[in-house]
C-alpha cells in the first residue's frame, strides 16, 4: 500500500483545531478519489525520551504510489491540500511513500 | 490500534544500512510481544516540495498503547531499541501514540 503521513505540529488553539479537523478537514479528505483507509491520532504523540511537539498525525492509505499521486493532483485533493492552511496553525509536514508488510 | 513509528534520516551509508535493516534489525523487532503488524516504506521517501531527507518509516502496530508499552519495556524490546544505534547513522525518531479510522 501507499501512505500518505501528515504529521501536525502543535496548534496555537487545539480546540479550535480539533473541531475544525472533524468538522470540516476530515470530510473534505475522505472525498479523495481512491482512498483506502484513513487512520488518526487519539491523545498525545509519546516519545521515548517524553512528550513531542508533534500534535496529530494522519495516515490515508491508498493502493499504490500511483493511486496516491492521481489523488493529490485531483480537484479533491486540491481543495483538501489547500484547506490544511485554514488549521494547521503550528504548521503541518506531509510525506508519502510506498509500504509493504515484513 | 497504537502503532510505534519509526523516522530514519539518511544514513551515512545505505546498503550498508539496508543489509543490516534486513538481516538483523528485522528478526530483532519481530520477536517483541504483541507486535501485530510491522510495515516497512520501499523506495523513496517523498514530500510535496520533493525528495526528502527520511530515508525510512517503519511502523509497528499493537493492540493497545497498554501492549506497546509492555513491548518497549520487555527484554525483546530493550534488545531492539538498543540495536537501532547499531546502523541508524543519520539518526532516528521514535512517536507512539494510539490511532483510529475515521
Amino acid at each position: 500500500m501507499a501512505k500518505l503521513v501528515v504529521t501536525y505540529k502543535t496548534p496555537k488553539d487545539a480546540a479550535a483545531f480539533d473541531a475544525y479537523y472533524a468538522n470540516t478537514h476530515i470530510p473534505l479528505a475522505k472525498k479523495l478519489p481512491g482512498l483506502r483507509k484513513y487512520e488518526v491520532s487519539r491523545g498525545p504523540i509519546a516519545t521515548p525520551a517524553g512528550p513531542s511537539d508533534i500534535y496529530l498525525i494522519a495516515t490515508l492509505s491508498f493502493d499504490s504510489m500511483a493511486a496516491l499521486q492521481a489523488a493529490f493532483g485531483s480537484e479533491e485533493g486540491k481543495i483538501a491540500g489547500a484547506d490544511v492552511a485554514n488549521f494547521a496553525t503550528g504548521g503541518a509536514d506531509l510525506v508519502f511513500f510506498d509500504t509493504a508488510e515484513v
